[in-house]
């Protein structure tokens, strides 16, 4: 089997890469480890940044996200008992985000990719696991993988890892070409899943003396909420009435509308990563996503950074087939880390600032508060969050 | 010995007090340990936020610091070999700093309080070393001092604790009536003071690999420069040659001027430490400026921060003694506090972004690399910096 591009890993990177390509005429082969319902099912990010917006709707894959996305124009701080609410609009002259979840967003390229609404996309295969990347520095790098129970092999030009932070893509560039940069978090997210209206319309952030929780929805119907706890914890200890009796209690404040409880449908527990590798390109291997980078979820940053890579990577690659010029894959790694890094610094700090840590000292206590008072007096501060919330300018 | 405000301690809080309260016609008395060449010559801070020069000027204080400061409408930022400045007017609607030793502040306190250039000032007793401050929460609370080789007696309606973290003001509050806040630091500076005019007119704050270094100045004829160095670092292992050599590399970036040498007369090394006492108020013993908290001199507070403390509480006795309300006194504490925690905040973040920590990891060096790198890229991130650095407004 031969190709252009061999994309590993159909989640909204190589989906939205696999689009792009095939709109400039580019040929490529999705290969996806998981079955069909998996890769649609995987409960993943919510926020999309306005430039991701745009991206999607450029390449026709915006109908139903500008159908049933949710537009949010600020969210809400909480702390101390105290309400503060960023308007994003007036923050940073008129930009927004939208909350679609990942797994609808990924339906949708699948089913544009398979041709389910008009013409088909380029290959995609199901079941397919990439094994390895064979010869990634020379010009005819391969993927190994196994498909319907047989090896066999993808001979492309070009490979793009888009198979995520547990894939083989970063595992085949040479360690002593590698240089990675890691930190864990002393907590984890226990995130719930419930069939209740969202209590307020926008995401609420509460930094509680017990530790964070986030209010966030998927649709008008479904709420998303989260709670820190400890690393290590089973979520059998935490019932529904616990559940919401700690939401209530975290993200109770002054004059606050009482959260609605409804029936939980899925909890589950998430560790906290910050993760880089660099460079995020060897040879003809290039790293894209999760596959090169992590950040902890609380500055919605995962996905649009994926989108971003994306975008940066199509545009290279069709600058490359159209005029022959290597000058933007050269610069991909850099072009992408710049970006990489100020979304892990926005990830880093929002986390930093609302998570008490089991180990904080009362002086790291005041100043969590102190940034957040900031943020809540100062229209600087609080613009300095809500440019990077809506996303930096896409280089 | 009997007077309305009894001021412990004649360092820029007691003796900014003393002035404000004998320009309102409230009797005081400042009580200052050591002799007057002493005070006159201990080297602190350099960099006065508009607010401070205004309210010098206020009372009759800014005379020479009109004719001898240096107004500063910037600094720059150095690293990874480049630089930035931020211009603060630009950024903050036009204010600027004025760079101003402390040390002349202080001589020329003392001067108007000894009536040296016209009418005396409250009685100022130096060499009068505070003992105890005695019922600190009843209505005539004593300092006890020895003057002279003997013990005396000082009954106030108020004590003003202004005598710094090492006095003995703050430990007279009842210890189950006080809550501490404290972060020390794993790095020192190195301070030097040079007979060398500036290498550049603003101040350089430097984030290099190998420490932070800052170049600053106390005239035009007279630098002052800082290494970040490990805690517990004997001046004598720095030789001046050595001294002069680390901070050309430090402070070394693209196009930058070289770094003047000089001859060196002073050098000396500062722990790093952030510190609170809450609250600033028990019964009649107010504390002011250091005696009730620390900040890492990186963001240039300290001396700031001691000044809005003492508008703060001058305001609330001549509130009280003109009408009898306790209003401003009862809310001296908390007023002060909002801004302490800020100034805290600012000298934290300043403190944290440019010293690469001796068992700092990698991925805490690029997210310094990151914060600079969105400071110098981003209007609203050195709006930021640069509102924080002029100064918050006063309440």
């Amino acid at each position: 089997m031969r190709t252009t591009v061999g994309i590993i890993g159909a989640g909204p990177s190589g989906l939205l890469l696999a689009r792009l390509l095939h709109r400039a005429g580019i040929d490529c082969v999705v290969l996806e480890s998981r079955d069909r319902a998996y890769a649609e099912q995987r409960q993943r990010a919510g926020i999309l940044e306005q430039g991701t917006v745009d991206a999607l709707r450029a390449c026709g894959a915006g109908a139903r996200l500008d159908r049933e996305g949710l537009i949010h124009h600020g969210i809400e701080l909480r702390f101390e008992g105290r309400r503060h609410r960023i308007d994003f609009p007036t923050a940073t002259g008129g930009r927004s985000v939208a909350v679609y979840a990942q797994t609808e967003l990924v339906k949708d390229l699948i089913a544009l990719q398979l041709g389910e609404n008009g013409e088909a996309g380029p290959p995609l295969l199901f079941g397919a696991e990439a094994l390895a990347v064979e010869k990634p520095d020379s010009a005819a790098p391969e993927i190994r993988f196994r498909h319907e129970g047989r090896e066999r092999t993808l001979v492309c030009q070009v490979v793009a890892g888009c198979d995520g932070f547990h894939g083989i893509a970063r595992r085949a560039v040479p360690a002593e070409r590698v240089r990675t940069f890691e930190r864990t978090y002393p907590y984890s997210w226990l995130g719930v899943l419930a069939d209740v209206p969202p209590s307020c319309e926008e995401l609420i952030y509460a930094r509680h003396q017990r530790g964070f929780a986030l209010h966030s929805m998927r649709s008008p119907h479904v709420s998303r909420l989260y709670l820190q706890v400890d690393n290590g914890t089973d979520p059998a200890e935490w019932s529904h009435e616990r559940i919401w009796d700690e939401l209530s209690v975290r993200l109770g404040a002054d004059g606050a509308r009482p959260l609605e409880r409804g029936p939980i449908s899925a909890v589950s527990v998430t560790p906290m990563r910050s993760f880089v590798q660099e460079p995020m390109r060897h040879g003809s291997l290039f790293l894209a996503g999760d596959a090169a980078h992590i950040v902890p979820p609380t500055g919605a940053k995962g996905l649009n950074l994926a989108v971003s890579d994306v975008l940066t990577l199509a545009r290279a690659l069709v600058q490359h087939h159209r005029t022959g010029s290597t000058e933007l894959l050269d610069g991909y790694s850099e072009t992408c880390l710049r970006r990489v890094w100020q979304a892990e610094r926005f990830s880093f700090f929002m986390t930093d600032t609302l998570h008490p840590r089991p180990d904080q000292s009362p002086f790291e206590d005041r100043l969590q508060v102190a940034q957040l008072d900031r943020i809540a007096t100062s229209a600087t501060a609080s613009a300095e969050l809500a440019e990077n919330y809506v996303g930096l300018p896409l280089s």
